[in-house]
């Protein structure tokens, strides 16, 4: 069975929008994984649907409820269902290339996108979501953000990636950012491409190129390089 | 005149997407901002117009070309633009809340999505490009981080939170992971709303959420306590 995602949102028409489209929507058409949005309301309350309510002690906002959450999670992945269930928050454990390797790996993922000031705390714990954040910032809503997790995931399946493009000298694959680039024409505005990725010789360019990444990666982003 | 945005693609029909949906695509329809795809296609090079060429020094993958790009850049934004240029990268500088604060009070963005192993290494100087990364993971192209920056500005922007919503105590606004929220119901699975959300005791409620955005940020994220 292929990689299954399955994405709870209260704007399942936000989907698959860019996932439809270039490599994912390419690997989601060849059936290397599934995609399935669920809405959260079918699951609200009474004659409106309702999903949400004020906050406890007051504030701005409003809190998606736990019962309705719970009952949507439960429609979606039954106890035999073993993919991660994730909740996408700015409050989450960082979401770093090595998970998605791992979830890559695996079964495939429940995505719970959360909107208004949050989602009622009780809900986390009683349905073991795991709270993950694309980055410090926040967004209107988690679906951008379940976006970027399916399609980080979803480009390490097998065959989704062309021959030869494996990923391996990517940025973070192994511990530094990625070295420059350059290609034709070779002089462009005065700027020329560095002879020696001009000059055939394999070892060293592929010397080149690893100072290039150590160097880049120590003037901007020392923090990976006392982390490996 | 309204904050802007230009992206420059090679899939310009991923746009608005998500951003036509709810909070953003609210606030473009109401004319709070406004969106343009433009395709990078539109500059390449030849019959088949050829945006991409093999890296120099070989390796898997094409590279973006810098004549292609420099034209699409010069196309969209005049010499008199003083909007920020962005190229979507992991290798970039780490956006934030910050950023995103700083971003929605200039004029816009133009933002390029780069794809294939990336884009020729003369154009970021040439065009005076600032890379920005939305987080430690690779993605298939810069289109749906470009979605994330944009959504992060969007929401800043005057008139499109609702009044009371400022986002003054999200996530970051004040360097904490935000409280736990609950709602309705009182008890739910045997889990009860914390007392102190229900005593009507404001102070005791504003300290309450301060303590635990202090212990969730303690145990979650102690580099963000470091850096204040």
């Amino acid at each position: 069975m292929s990689w299954r995602a399955t994405i709870l949102t209260l704007y399942p028409e936000m989907f698959p929008g860019p996932l439809g489209t270039s490599l994912s929507g390419d690997a989601l058409a060849r059936g290397l994984w599934s995609l399935e949005a669920r809405q959260i309301r079918d699951h609200g309350i009474g004659r409106h649907a309702k999903v949400d309510d004020t906050p406890a002690g007051g504030g701005p906002g409003m809190v998606l409820r736990a019962d309705v959450l719970a009952s949507a999670i439960d429609a979606a992945a039954d106890e035999g269902d073993l993919r991660p269930r994730l909740l996408m928050s700015p409050r989450g454990r960082p979401f770093t290339q090595a998970d998605a390797r791992r979830f890559a790996a695996g079964p495939g993922l429940v995505i719970v996108c959360g909107r208004f000031e949050g989602v009622d705390e009780r809900v986390i714990a009683g349905r073991d979501l795991a709270e993950v954040s694309i980055g410090d910032y926040v967004l209107s809503g988690g679906e951008i953000p379940a976006m970027v997790l399916t399609d980080a995931c979803v480009r390490l399946l097998p065959g989704v990636m062309g021959a030869g493009a494996s990923g391996d000298e990517e940025s973070f694959e192994n511990g530094l950012l990625e070295y420059p680039q350059y290609t034709r024409p070779r002089e462009w505005e005065g700027r020329s491409i560095p002879d020696v990725l001009l000059s055939g010789d394999h070892g060293a360019i592929a010397r080149w190129r690893r100072q290039e990444a150590e160097r880049l990666t120590a003037e901007r982003r020392p923090d990976l390089l006392t982390s490996r």
